[in-house]
């Protein structure tokens, strides 16, 4: 491809990092940006969580990449996965192709890590795209199916067992999306069994849920999911998961669907650097966002270790990596101006989990909401910061109409059943 | 499962005619009603090749089953394919389970059909469930990313060959919105290549499009298309279809996204009553849809053949199914106050059909609307006739949005892709 003056800044990964990266560079027009991402849309992932429990659609909460920043003269959008970047050639090579750059952003977040054991992987579920999500949902829809079908109680409940590992806000807030699911919402539309034989296990291996919040929301949301008839075993490790289901310290908690939201690990591309990544595979970088010794390259959001001057990397969470994005963006129109550099500052705005219709908790500093008033600021605050228009009114709508009719219309099962399909599966 | 005096009736199938069926019988509290469906939702078909051309999402247009009728005390629903029924034993197979009845309604809808070339079905895709629609969806949005990733315009343009086969309303309204997705809708959002290349191909064997309009509206359809770019080949029959698309008399036309829309074939299950079924598998039904000496057995809708009297079979389009539903419901409903039973009569409201935006035509016995007026027509008559107040906000919204922005926010491949998987492909 032809290049001319102008600088090219190749993004890596359109999520809220690559975005807001996108969106401030765009404005410059000595720049041409070339965005690549393995998915065609942009992700509004902490909502996914309800997607996997059919409260929303896939389109609630996710727009097409092109619809956000396709229309801009000097953004390009690829869809394709990066095999590798080589950082010495300043080159990115994806598809087939490749591009080079005179800047890199490499924003392309996280997966589901499982501490070395990648064979738990096929026994559980992760909550990281639309695809995780919704086969979640189909996972947990099927189950009810099967205990309707096998009527006896003690066999249908054998079907019921739902376990979710790791207590940090995704476990918490699918663990109580769950137990309204199965508790509340699907009760009066189940006939030979009784939806609340449904067993929700959430375990999570540190002494509390939410440990980056304060401990007493920690114990209050504990409390709230116990109410909701979620078993919480903090300080509880996973040995294995298997197709029993998991095995923890004296017992085996039989399931047949077990969700992954313990831990991340920075997407493979980083590996392919050649540079220092810790042992989550996440990029080590400066002051600047910068990969030590390249002032081009620059790694943000989820797939960076930001630790410089700090006692922990920040956490991966979506304000790190919106403010890293506008923040390298505009180091990058800077130095068109030659300006001097000036290192990164994370401003904490706060974190918010939800447990269920009327409850959440939320910090801001030393602030703190929990209950009903916690969960009116998290509507609010999650409708907010939901990029496009549409999608705002859209999952307004859908959360109004559920909260009164206390349905989930999205309770998709997108494909159909096979002969056997659903009644043979041995449950465990 | 125990069975005190009420009688039971089994329906199998929740499409149109199935669910007004279940509606009606639940009144009945002398009724036990099964429910079986290898869907867990209700599907509005008429609107399904909005959901493969991105505009609505799979939640606009299906309603879970259980929502709709899964609260009615005397209703129980099973998530299940039948494999068979036994009209002699008075019993249904399915899942593992059988279920005997004193009434049945078989309303299990059709399927593409391939008039004998079954071999087609593995390069074209038809559209009759959530899965054809969203393969379709991924199929389309894929190629344009192909075209953008391929760079030069003369190996872009092979991606974007579309054809579809059938000029039916299903082919009619596709090939319309498929020509404004590919040529207007996504103009400006992509870089390198120009959608505009794209090229829609609409195939009818018969001499005209929209078979069962007037003469007069067909011609407009047939203009109307040709205006947005499509390709119309009418009295064209289709010799055959493969990896490099579709032959026809004297050439191939050129195609890795074939869409079937010109055949259907009864489900299945029709075949193992062991009673006459037509050449399309539809079972023959007398003038209470009955099988002949089998006044306990009801088919209806698609899957039933229902000409006694009348110089072709009616019709598979869904206000038939509706009104069959409804009739055989106050059939049973009848014979429990032992009512004499009247014959069948369908009373025809009309046809439309969408051409695209402002666009479309419709006839009701002699009164015809075409352009602007039979779109509105259109619009309204498909919110009205919508399921679930919810889907009628949601798709009233999503259109008005989709027309103000002119945008189709539904472009979701639901998929991540794998390297190579969008780049490698060979374009025919």
């Amino acid at each position: 491809m032809p290049k001319g003056e102008k600088k090219k800044v190749v993004v890596i990964g359109v999520g809220f990092g690559g975005l807001q990266a996108i969106k401030k560079l765009s404005k410059e027009e000595d720049l041409e940006i070339i965005a690549i991402d393995k998915k065609n849309h942009h992700l509004f992932q902490p909502l996914l969580y309800q997607v996997a429990t059919a409260v929303l659609s896939p389109a609630d909460i996710a727009i097409p990449t092109r619809s956000l920043i396709g229309d801009k003269k000097n953004v390009t959008v690829y869809l394709g996965e990066v095999e590798k970047v080589d950082i010495q050639a300043k080159k990115v090579h994806f598809q087939g192709h490749t591009e080079d750059y005179d800047y890199l952003i490499l924003a392309a977040g996280a997966k589901s890590g499982y501490f070395g054991n990648d064979h738990w992987k096929k026994y559980s579920i992760g909550l990281k795209s639309l695809k995780d999500a919704l086969s979640i949902r189909t996972k947990i829809l099927t189950s009810f199916e099967q205990a309707e079908l096998a009527g006896d109680p003690e066999v249908a409940k054998k079907h019921l067992n739902y376990v979710i590992i790791g207590g940090g806000p995704t476990g918490v807030e699918l663990a109580g999306s769950i137990a309204e699911l199965s508790h509340e919402i699907v009760r009066n539309e189940f006939h030979t069994i009784d939806p609340a034989l449904a067993k929700i296990t959430l375990i999570e291996a540190s002494p509390r849920l939410l440990a980056s919040f304060a401990p007493k929301l920690s114990e209050f949301a504990k409390i709230r999911l116990e109410k909701r008839g979620v078993e919480v075993l903090t300080g509880t490790k996973v040995l294995e998961i298997d197709q029993n289901g998991v095995k923890i310290e004296g017992r085996t908690i039989p399931s047949s669907t077990v969700i992954w939201a313990a831990g991340v690990q920075a997407n493979s591309i980083g590996a392919t650097l050649g540079v220092p990544t810790d042992r989550m595979g996440r990029v080590m970088v400066d002051e600047f966002c910068n990969v030590e010794g390249h002032p081009e390259v620059f790694v943000i959001g989820d797939i960076a270790n930001y630790s410089k001057g700090l006692e922990k990397p920040l956490p991966g969470v979506s304000p790190v990596a919106m403010q890293q994005g506008r923040y390298v963006a505009s180091l990058i129109r800077g130095d068109l101006k030659s300006k001097k550099r000036k290192p990164f500052h994370y401003l904490d705005k706060g974190s918010m989990a939800t447990i269920g219709r009327q409850d959440a908790v939320a910090q801001v500093g030393r602030f703190r909401l929990r209950g009903f008033f916690g969960w009116v600021v998290w509507l609010f605050i999650h409708i907010f910061y939901q990029v496009g228009f549409k999608n705002k009114i859209s999952i307004f709508i859908t959360w109004v109409w559920s909260y009164i009719t206390f349905r989930a219309e999205a309770r998709l099962i997108q494909d159909e059943v096979e002969s056997n399909s659903v009644g043979s599966s041995q449950p465990n």
